[in-house]
């Protein structure tokens, strides 16, 4: 039985309603995605305020300190214990942060939707990271996640303005879908779950309905994932850090169309599934 | 003749082009904005990195500091130099920044794209903001705003992946249009040239292609201004926000139709526009 830190369970409401008027002056109620800020103490210390969803915020916590670095092993946590009541979450650690103020010192504001701030140098742990270049992805593979995710029940059907996240096996199963008013926290929090479940991230593929910006890139990175989907499109500098760490990247996947970047090796293509489309 | 710091004009490429494949392994070169680090140097003095396309990066970095709240006039800035040979911008002031450390290191990560650091109490000024209740913005005027932004020329239709900020006056002149990978660059953006300007909010309507998170609604407060637009959806936070500074909110601004959130005071119906496009 794996080590697993003590962990609420706090998810708070996702949507709330609120009184709108139409073009013709008709009111009606919608559904919006809740928004919350989520102070992270670690042994009482004040690191961060988050602004989530609110939908997973242990597993979100977990994963900021993975994917910031400022955790090396998950047996350094003792507890993760959110309170909403002062959108709080109390992180307990067995030694402590080394070093805290320095790691936290420098900021980067990055592009991607939610979490845009990289504390450290974004791109030092790049020349360290080598995804499998054997890992394959097949064109029907490909599909069914994106079939998936079109019929995947989600907030943003409900309420919008919030982004997606999921995990799924190289056999296209879906694993974990996520999602937050910031796609960065969306990420984290997968990240979280695999760093708690102890899952490797070389037979996965992640999806995120946000841009494929440096920031996704570089985490997709940390998480040992060799495959980068959106239906979103990408950036220079997503596109570059890409190449570097040897990713594959998919962008614009909706329906049978997609756009390989990056990788393109790993695709395994099956032009006469896009044909089956062509002429359906 | 208002006072003007010395700032270089320094824009960079703003999209470049990658050769892909689609679905049917058919090869293209497609366009994909820039994303590029530009560190802010104030007095030699390290602040942060912000992820940009670098459009506008000397308006950028005003806004910036103007909106951070960590210059307070603009005489105190002397020079802003671009340099992207070494991506950064070297912000020269005349007195420095008081209390710089304790300013900035309150971090909050929050929900927009782009910008996802604001630096101490993000709520601490809402209560001093007092946007004009008098402001009214008729239903064609709006439609008039939503129109210019639909034919405006723009590294979005070029490439996508980024987020377009415009200013407008309130007779839906357009009087800027920035875009940004971030959209909170962009709104900073916009913020250093009305503060370059010397232009009050109080008479302006701004537009969004992104949503209308917390930290969106609350720069536009900043800046002033009662109407903020967008395309898209809006969050809890965002509304709540919206409703304590009395701001108007219109989301969903997509042909003739549009939510009207909060500040509904504020809009001018006249519902027979919405009646010509119903039996157009």
């Amino acid at each position: 039985m794996p080590y697993r830190p003590y962990m609420t369970n706090a998810s708070a409401p996702l949507t709330r309603e609120v009184e709108v008027l139409d073009e013709k002056g008709r009111s009606s109620l919608i559904s919006i995605p809740a928004e919350r800020p989520l102070t992270v103490y670690v042994d009482k210390r004040e690191l961060v305020t988050l602004m989530t969803l609110g939908g997973a915020p242990e597993l979100l916590t977990l994963g900021y300190l993975r994917n910031q670095r400022l955790v090396d092993s998950l047996e350094d946590i003792v507890s993760i214990t959110v309170d909403w009541e002062v959108d709080a979450v109390a992180v307990q650690t067995r030694n402590g942060i080394a070093d805290v103020e320095a790691r936290t010192s420098k900021k980067v504001v990055t592009t991607g939707c939610g979490q845009g701030s990289v504390f450290g140098g974004l791109m030092d742990e790049i020349e360290k990271i080598h995804l499998p270049p054997e890992a394959r992805l097949s064109q029907g593979t490909l599909y069914r996640i994106v079939d998936t995710i079109r019929t995947q029940q989600s907030i943003y059907k409900q309420a919008g303005s919030v982004h997606g996240c999921a995990l799924f096996s190289a056999e296209g199963e879906l694993l974990w879908f996520v999602e937050d008013v910031g796609r960065h926290n969306a990420v984290d929090a997968i990240a979280g779950m695999m760093w708690l479940e102890g899952m490797e991230g070389g037979n996965k593929v992640f999806y995120t309905t946000g841009r494929l910006t440096s920031e996704m890139v570089i985490k997709g990175a940390q998480m040992g994932i060799p495959f980068l989907l959106s239906r979103s499109g990408t950036t220079q500098m997503g596109h570059l850090v890409a190449e570097q760490v040897g990713m594959t990247l998919l962008a614009r996947c909706t329906g049978k169309h997609f756009i390989l970047l990056t990788g393109k090796e790993r695709l395994i293509f099956q032009t006469e599934l896009a044909e089956v489309l062509r002429f359906a």
